[in-house]
């Protein structure tokens, strides 16, 4: 993977991994938590997911491809959650969240 | 630190980052998960900061008592929280992280 | 996944993680420290690796399985430069990679 | 801490975790890797130790004070040894630690 787009999906999986977590804390701030359940478990994972491909890709991990699938497909999974919410956090990491497993699946 | 008494730390450790994760997910899982919210929270919070301090152990940092003090607070501030509940999930983190918080102490 | 063959799974994760940083720490200490390079960049992402399952089996996700098929892959090549060495940290921890590589293809 | 304070010390901290990978795995490549040990070992914990501090800042965690002291330490340590090898990765690193250091400093 050429340096650049390398430089970009970083860029990318670190706005995705504030995203969620400011989603997560957001959420359980929110008055019914109830409904916020899915989104809360997600985007922990969600955050941690992008935070691990991140630190592969700056350490040049020649496993980075196979994390870049799942990572797509767990981003993709947030942001279905998150954009049935209205939200502002919600929305907001829903958008950072189809943008990162587009750049995922870009490189898988 | 002797080996003996970092292996019994690094167990303790084991246990409540289990047992702090298995409160997660079942809070998350609780009818009233509005009543929980702190306990998710501050599960999240002590399971990391708890695996942290086990990986800084495991690879003999010179920071594990600088660590293990921090980690002493966050595992009682997270037991104070999870024994207001009585979910048995609750009940074995609260356990878990007074004995947790304990261990860290005894090395800070 | 059955409880119980998750916990298996959890308990070889555990004790893949603790050899691969024991290895990564003892390989910094070795004489011909430049015979192993690869084992010590393997070695930390080998660790964090398993950690990040284990963490995801404990709370539940639905990716475990898809991780799992990654970590095997990570694990195997662990294993296998670890397995070049005769340092007993190297062949302690080329055996618990194979035999977490195994326990994630089993479940993936 | 102001919202704005909290902004800058994330994006220290984001930059000092990539200055550490980064040097962590160019000195692996050093031809003189014996003389890189410390360093290696070094940016392996201030690179996860500044993460951890990053993802405590975007959940807004009442513990961020506390770990931020410890993350200046380590960070001081991980400039003292990087600034001692004249590599270009080393001083950049260097000097990305020693502004972290302060930046963490100032919130602790």
């Amino acid at each position: 993977m050429s340096y650049e787009k390398n430089r970009l999906l970083i860029q990318t999986l670190r706005e995705c991994v504030e995203a969620c977590n400011y989603c997560f804390q957001a959420c359980l701030k929110e008055e019914n938590v109830k409904m916020m359940v899915e989104c809360i478990r997600l985007d922990r994972e969600c955050a941690d997911m992008c935070a691990f491909l991140e630190r592969e890709l700056t350490i040049d991990s020649s496993f980075a491809h196979d994390l870049a699938e799942i990572c797509s497909k767990i981003c993709e999974a947030c942001g279905n959650e998150c954009q049935k919410h209205e939200h502002d956090h919600c929305q907001k990491c829903a958008e950072s969240c189809f943008k990162c497993a587009k750049a995922c699946k870009d490189i898988a």
